[in-house]
C-alpha cells in the first residue's frame, strides 16, 4: 500500500495537492444568511482557505476571508503565485496538519456558489470542428466556414447577469421562432433546448482602455478556466439573430463549474494548437510564443448518466490567449471577473461533438440512450461536464463539474 | 420681471424643480481620493443629495450618500417617488433655502462620474429609418428591413466594462478590416469612426430569473434614462459579424450622460408610437397599454458645435417598454444597474438621421461644415448629444448631455 499523503489523501487523486482549485463556498447557519468565504478542494474536502491563512498567520487571510474570488483575482500574477505556494504548503507540511485539519469540510457538508462576480461575458466559436458542422447543416451548398473565421476567433458579448453556479436549474425558455415555411412568427417554450460544452477563462488583473493586450500576456491577465455549459435555445436562434447575433436564443442562462482552475495548476497540459492553414495577423500569430497555446483537456458530456460526448480542447483552432487579444485589440479594457467561453468544444470525431444540435445533426438522428432516445433535451433531463487534464508525473488535473437539469417554464 | 424660484431659478430654465436628474460627482480634494457622492442638477448647480437630507433629517441620508446611483436605483420604485417628492421640497419650499444653498455647487467646480455601475448592457436597433437607411445602403437589390425586423426589437449584448461617463476622450480603435475585393483583411486604426445617438433606459428594480416582465411592468422596472453615443467602427464590423454579431467594432467605447433622467420628470414627455403595420405577438403588443409607450425627446447632434443632426425619439418604432419585455421573455433576470440602448435614433428627414454612416450615406457625400468637411470622424472631433422633452406647463426637460472627443489610438 502506497504511503498516504498528508491529510489522507489518496496517492493520485484528480484533485490532490498539485490541482488545489478555488471556490466559494458556505456552511449550513442556524441564523441568517450563511457566510460565504474562499473555498479549495483537496480530495473530496473543501478547505476553509481564509480560516487557515488566518490561523497559519498568513499574509493572505484578508485576501482569502472573502465573499467571492475577486479580490484574489484582482491581486495579480505575483500574488497567484505566492498564494498558491502558501496554500500547498499549507496541505503537505505535516507539521499544519493540526491547524489545517479541522478546517476541511467535506463536500457533501458544503453549499458552493457562483465563484466570482461576473464582469463582461464574452463567448467565442473557436472549434474548426463545431463552426464547420454548423456551416454544413446551415449552409449545405455553401462553404462550411465563413470567409472571416480562420482570421479572427469570431466571439459575441452574453450576458453576466444569468451567468449561475453548477447545479443550478435551468428553466426552458419561450420566445420567438420561425420556420422559413410559417407565414409568421409562433411564440412559446423552445422545442430545441441544447448544450454547449465550452471551457471558460476568468480575468483577474485588468487593463486600460486603449492598450490591448498581446499575446505574451495571456497569463498575466487570465487567472484560471473552469467547464462552461452555454444553454442554447436553437429555435429561437435562427429567427432572432440577423443582423446583430444571438440574443433572447442564449441569453437565459449560461452554467460555469463552481471550481476556478488555476492556470498554474495546468503546466502539464499545454500542448500546441491544430496547425494553421490561413496565415493570420501579426497580433495573432504566436508562432514566436515561447510557450504553446493549446490547453490538453478531456472533457466528458452526460445525460442522465449517459456518456453522450468526449470532446477534446486541444482540437481547439484559436487559443485562449489569441481570443484575449482578439477581444481588446480595438481597446477595449478588461475587468477583473471577465468571463470568456471558447465556444462550443467539438473534436474531428462524431462521438466528440459537443452539442445536440450536432450529435443529433439537428434533430435527424436521435440519440439512442439507455435513458430513452433524444434529440435536443426534454424537462427533467441533466447535463454534466466533467473534464481532466494531464498533471506532473502522470496524475490526472480534475476540472470541477458543471451540471444543470432542466426545468418547464 | 418674473418673481424669481427659490434658490433662484431662472423661470423655465429646464434643469428646474420639474427635471431634478441624478448624477454622482466629486469636489476637489486635495488630500487622497476625492468623495463621490449623489448629486441632484438644478439649474447650473449641483444639490449635495446626501448632504442635504442628512441636514434636513431625512429618511434617505443613507440611500443619496453613496458614490453611485445603485442603492437609489435598488430601491425601487415608490422609494424612487418618494425621495423625488423630497427632493422637490427641499429645492422649491422656502423654509428649506438656508440649509440647501450652501449645498449647491456650480457644475463647473464639481467633476462628473459615471452615475452608475453599469450591469449588462444591450443595445437595440429600434428605429425603422435606420435600419431601413442600412439595409439600402448595404441590401440594395433586397428588402431593406429583414424579415424579423418588425417581430420582434433586434438587439444584442454589448460591453459593459467600456460604458464611460461624458468627457471621456474615445481612442480611435484598431481592428481587422477586408473590402470584398482585397484577398486578406488587413489591420489599422478605423477609417470609419461613427458615432450613434441614442437614448438608453436604466433599470432599478431586478426581476428573478425564468419571470419574463411584461409590458405593464416597465415603470416598476427602470428608474430612468440617459442620452447615450455607442461609438462605432464602421470599417471594422462588416468584416467580424458574421455569424454572431458585432464585437470589436463596438465594444471599445459608449457614452453615456452624466445626468440620468427619472421617467417621472417625463409624463408630459409621452406620445404614441408611430402606426405599427404588422401584427406583433401578444408579450409586445401594448395596444391595450393605458399609457402611450413613446417619448417624444428631441435629440440634436453637434461636431465641433456645428449641429450635424436633430433626431427624433419620437419617431422610434419599438417601445423602451417593448425593448424590456422582449429582452427578457426568454427568462432572462434582470439586474440594478442595466443598461439598454434604443439603438441609433433616425428620423424620417435626412438632418435627422442620428449617425455618420446615413448622413454621409457611407461616406459618399461628406457634410460640408463651417468647421470643414467630413465623412467619418477625424481625431480631435468632438461630438455632442443635447436634448430636452416638453415638460408641464410649457416648460422644457432637459437632459444630460454627452460628449466625447475622439483620440489618437
Amino acid at each position: 500500500m502506497p504511503e498516504p499523503t498528508p491529510l489522507d489523501l489518496p496517492e493520485g487523486h484528480p484533485f490532490g495537492p498539485h490541482n488545489l482549485p478555488y471556490g466559494v463556498f458556505s456552511l449550513p447557519s442556524s441564523q441568517g444568511e450563511p457566510l460565504r468565504r474562499v473555498g479549495v478542494r483537496l480530495g473530496d474536502r473543501v478547505l476553509d482557505a481564509g480560516a487557515a491563512a488566518h490561523a497559519l498567520g498568513s499574509p493572505y487571510a484578508s485576501l482569502l476571508a472573502q465573499p467571492t474570488l475577486n479580490p484574489l483575482l484582482a491581486a495579480g500574477r505575483q500574488t497567484w503565485r505566492d498564494v498558491r505556494r502558501a496554500l500547498t504548503a499549507w496541505v503537505t507540511v505535516p507539521a499544519h496538519r493540526e491547524v489545517v485539519e479541522p478546517l476541511l469540510h467535506p463536500l457533501s457538508a458544503v453549499e458552493l456558489h457562483l465563484p466570482f462576480e461576473v464582469a463582461d461575458y464574452v463567448d467565442f466559436y473557436a472549434s474548426e470542428h463545431h463552426a464547420t458542422n454548423l456551416g454544413r447543416m446551415f449552409r449545405p451548398d455553401g462553404e462550411a466556414l465563413l470567409p472571416n473565421w480562420k482570421h479572427l476567433p469570431v466571439g459575441y458579448h452574453g450576458r453576466a447577469g444569468t451567468v449561475v453556479v453548477s447545479g443550478t436549474d435551468v428553466i426552458r425558455p419561450s420566445g420567438q421562432r420561425k420556420a422559413p415555411s410559417d407565414a409568421a412568427p409562433g411564440f412559446g417554450p423552445s422545442a430545441k433546448l441544447d448544450i454547449e460544452a465550452e471551457v471558460g477563462f476568468v480575468v483577474g488583473t485588468p487593463s486600460a482602455m486603449g492598450s490591448p493586450v498581446p499575446l505574451s500576456s495571456f497569463r498575466d491577465h487570465v487567472f484560471g478556466l473552469c467547464l462552461l455549459n452555454d444553454w442554447s435555445a436553437r429555435d429561437i436562434q435562427p429567427w432572432e439573430y440577423v443582423p446583430l447575433g444571438p440574443h433572447v436564443a442564449k441569453s437565459f442562462a449560461t452554467s460555469v463549474s463552481a471550481w476556478i482552475t488555476p492556470l498554474e495548476a495546468l503546466e502539464s497540459a499545454r500542448v500546441q494548437l491544430p496547425a494553421r492553414d490561413v496565415p493570420v495577423l501579426p497580433y495573432l500569430d504566436d508562432s514566436d510564443e515561447d510557450e504553446p497555446g493549446g490547453y490538453d483537456l478531456r472533457i466528458t458530456v452526460t445525460l442522465n448518466g449517459d456518456v453522450i460526448s468526449e470532446p477534446p480542447y486541444a482540437t481547439m483552432y484559436w487559443s485562449p490567449a489569441q481570443m484575449l487579444a482578439h477581444m481588446t485589440v480595438g481597446g477595449a479594457s478588461l475587468r477583473t471577473g471577465d468571463l470568456y467561453g471558447s465556444g462550443t468544444v467539438s473534436g474531428p470525431q462524431t462521438h466528440q461533438r459537443g452539442s445536440l444540435i450536432e450529435l443529433t445533426w439537428n434533430g435527424s438522428t436521435p440519440l439512442e440512450l439507455p435513458s430513452g432516445k433524444r434529440t435536443f433535451l426534454e424537462d427533467g433531463d441533466e447535463v454534466t461536464l466533467t473534464a481532466w487534464a494531464p498533471g506532473p508525473d502522470g496524475v490526472r488535473v480534475g476540472l470541477g463539474e458543471v451540471t444543470g437539469r432542466v426545468v418547464s417554464g
